[in-house]
């Protein structure tokens, strides 16, 4: 931490803040300058609150310097984490075959379904068409997080159960969104990856109990979530044990006139950089229109993802919930040649 | 709702369209126009996802135009909220008179007190002197969102108690954040407005919990929530039948360098236009910093709002969170005394 | 500056970049840390490029510390900068009396006028109207920066003729937009105030020119403008030799759905504290609908604005550009009696 | 365009905006819904401002339908438009063979250089290294557009002369850009393409001016542009004649707390879908940092983009701007060996 002076602060000013410093059991460094003083602050363990020192008097501004991130952090653990998912594995539900599926691993992985599980057929019908495709992953929504009150909310226990047969039928893994800390129980019967969705990135008591869970969590970033913020929420669940964490980026915020949100893609290879955790992009949240989808999803891999997560719907007229951005099986099939071209021309694979 | 189609769209496609319309128990208008043809939707009384058309052939955009809240709307309650308060009547604490706060009405409310729950000596000290200022409301952190989890984390249930001792003193009703659902009885026990903070405002689990309460609900603004997503917001909390609710404005997050967040004032006389819920401002939190805290107070009040919501600590210095942003005491009574100024020029009054 | 070296940095990368930066005439102060060093940097007059250490080996992040702006600075010069602003005093048109008009100092100044002049009669029945209820400054675009190269331009020079001819009717000063630098001499015969609008705040070629015009200048913020860039620009124009600037915040682009742009009230305290400059708000171009207006400039007020610019006209049915958020003559009656009340509470008055 | 009435509008207030939507010679549809009536217009060539109707009684608001664009729009011109680009061409100055360059066809097309024309030496030496690589346009600023008036602010004259020298001895095409109307036929004069920066790009003098050059503009998108604005810059310039425009993707301004601008590449398959223009992204200026921008670079031809444009310094240690984001000499290379695998698996070539 660096808390600067004002130009006009006095020498007991300076002093004061520095056994401040001290009280807080922490080392000032003052750096008197040509127009002010700086003072350097070590020895913290954790981060310090920069509160504690903005407000003396002759302050003018605080610095954090250092990063508050531990467990996500690749200067703590240099080594890329492979989050390995088998369907059945955490949730014992009987599996056809299935062979396990890393994430984070030298193979691009593609997690595909509904946004929403509307109904037995559908699901089952979905699942078996994307396995014949490549999809790695079934993805769909029990407990959907809708704006509305008024709107379709989901099928709940009975969509769990649909999706668990899906898994049972294919031998895909499935990852379904965790709304509510009392659902974790009945979600981990059925489902390999627990999602936290973008709504729910700071609701905390949903963090840590997924942190106490057995299953890998998929972390979707927050709508206007720094980065920072974003490995803080990671953080929370690590910090609770659970170590297997991915991590997503479905877009932020800002103020797009053509899109839902805008795809942040820059932050592939910044949290490749600087966590070890696997990064996984959603292109169809941010895009909200089909057309979008695919190019997205070929920049995400080209810009270092490890793997992306579309929404197919096998009749996307007829979908409860965000119709206009489902791919159609046909669709979705030609994304997978897309990214069979050019998984090799990054040096990647994508898994069979 | 209105169906744009391409220039190129054939009759077919329009009359397709127009078919999809039906099928969904609406009524097509269709709008042949110079260039393209356009179709007014009627007849849906809960408004209608757009997705379920925007995906059809020749079509290129929907639109659409009911506003999707209901016991939100002013165009169905004409007259304001006004959400009473008395320290203890949902929590049965004992209290030392205190007449009822309306929040809502003519009178412009001021809700202060620390961040967090630090002590007791703090707690009740700092709670006697707002009271002896003029505050009406007292505010406290119990349980505490903090972005990391290595932070102080909130004193929990021994803090609630610290709050509730400080109201039976005092006579101030509190209000204090409610993070889980599980801790929903316990809070309900000591306070007597219940917090949905920010980071929660799109927790439907809680949301849902809390408009099943008798407590009155005081939601702050998502930090990237628009205007429709904040009443929606309200919306979930009023269709479990709870009527109470307060909206809190605290800061949008934009690209400030120079304050936390963007307090979006902007908002306050729209939502008093568009609802006839009380509407809050705390500044606080959007400035990040204590000099910026009054005069926002004022502007606040100045645009419409019901009253303030402002972070007031005996000793900043010594503030365990957000200390960068408290008000010290002389700067509270500074405050109450610009709103005294402030409210009859404004043909308010601020609450004795 | 601060450079903060990576944890794994060697002592050969700590000297090197030491000694880069004695190359640079500045003076390195390593500070070691439990984790890491950091390394202070004294000595620089004039604000350093961040990005001279950035990509030195062991080097993980450079952070800038003073401000760099000069002229601007009330570190600089304490006092309030009061701008005098007369008809007709620069311009040397003929003028119906109209003592001067101060912005900056005790008294709260209102701007007003229509968004575009459209005619000579549309203009000087408006402008006798807000002289007539109080209007110190009369705004009217004569050169129009239009989105679409299909909108309605503005009239040009003859705009200009009739916008004097106003001045010169009834005494109020003009204030109108500089688009291009070769309009310069002809927008300096005949306004009073020359205003650089929010698309040209970073506009170099026209901020210099306006910088050697004996005009005072009328700076609005552009609308993804941090408050640093915001000083620059008036930087720009004080480098040249012009000291009257005033600032003007007009709305940031956010993800507001409700108004055009996020107006950002915060700024103005923020901008009162660390630079002598004054402080204008424009609530019409933010809103981008009338019923906003008179909230947004009362609220701009009460946090200290030094006075408001607002859009009027006598007939918005008929307006030709921005006709939504246009006070009718009698909003603009009634703004003013808030404001008059309101002046007093915040111990200023507006001006007669 | 449909304009939509409040629920209690009465059949007058209904009548009166046919009657004012007749009056402006277009064509009212009313269309009566179960709770309010909204009313389609039609008939209008141009755009219309919905300001001329959302201020009458009895309208809750005005949406626009048809896009205002017409000379960008894919709609009204189906192929692709591709720029041919000669070194010396426009600007007859002499050069070393060099063919002409496609932007928009095919080939992806690589622009690299230094952020600012520093020295004879430096330039001429980087673009003989580019031309090696493989290169395709020579960028290079020689009027730099800086925050702070203290900042370099590039050579000038002297750098646009250094910058064609480069040119004629490598046959490499220069684009560099034009800040102020006056200084066009210098630019014209040693540059092959002309570049309106991001700063600039609602600077309409500037624009018109361009529309008016024979050389090709390259348009960077505004840090705050919506994609509709973005092509109304393009639009302004197609209007004066100049049908040469090439739109550039470069970072907008969202709350990133790890890049300098968020990179907006889902506006690439965007603008393909609905203009014809050629789409160029720039990851430099976007990512503020040289790690990022090798994968932004892959990530934006995966998404489809024409071409990239990146900064490239001999010794970014040395450079005298944007030093942090300046790729090397063998990061560079790098670049190109990654863009000429990834090209054929997008079905595009790597011109030579």
């Amino acid at each position: 931490m660096l808390i600067v002076m004002r130009t006009d602060a006095t020498a007991e000013e300076v002093d004061s803040v520095c056994r401040a410093v001290r009280e807080a059991k922490l080392t000032p460094h003052p750096i008197p300058g040509k127009s002010r003083t700086a003072i350097g602050v070590t020895g913290n363990l954790a981060p310090v609150d920069p509160g504690a020192f903005a407000g003396l008097p002759g302050v003018i501004e605080v610095i954090r310097v250092t990063r508050p991130f531990k467990l996500t952090n690749r200067e703590m653990k240099p080594e890329d984490t492979i989050v390995h998912v088998r369907a059945g594995h955490c949730s014992n539900k009987p599996v056809a075959g299935g062979g396990p599926v890393d994430i984070g691993g030298p193979e691009i992985v593609v997690i595909a379904g509904p946004c929403s599980v509307e109904s037995h057929e559908q699901t089952i019908g979905v699942a078996a068409e994307l396995k014949r495709l490549g999809a790695h992953i079934l993805r769909g929504g029990a407990f959907k997080p809708r704006t509305s009150p008024y709107a379709f909310q989901g099928l709940g226990a009975e969509g769990l159960k649909i999706l668990a047969e899906a898994s049972t039928q294919t031998g895909l893994p499935i990852v379904s969104e965790l709304m509510a800390t009392d659902d974790t129980q009945l979600i981990e019967q059925h489902v390999d990856i627990i999602q936290i969705g973008a709504r729910n990135m700071q609701n905390y008591a949903l963090l840590k109990r997924a942190g106490r869970s057995k299953h890998p969590v998929f972390l979707k970033r927050g709508m206007s979530s720094t980065l920072e913020e974003f490995l803080l929420a990671a953080e929370y669940v690590m910090s609770e044990g659970n170590r297997n964490v991915i991590l997503c980026e479905r877009g932020i915020r800002a103020f797009s006139d053509y899109s839902r949100f805008t795809l942040d893609l820059s932050i592939v290879p910044e949290l490749k950089r600087i966590t070890h955790l696997p990064v996984i992009v959603d292109p169809s949240h941010a895009a909200g229109k089909r057309d979008l989808v695919i190019p997205l999803a070929r920049a995400a891999i080209a810009a270092g993802a490890d793997g992306v997560m579309v929404e197919v719907h096998t009749n996307p007229k007829k979908a409860l919930s965000d119709a206009a951005q489902a791919l159609t099986l046909d669709m979705f099939a030609a994304m997978m040649d897309d990214l069979r071209l050019l998984a090799p021309a990054l040096h990647r694979r994508l898994g069979s």
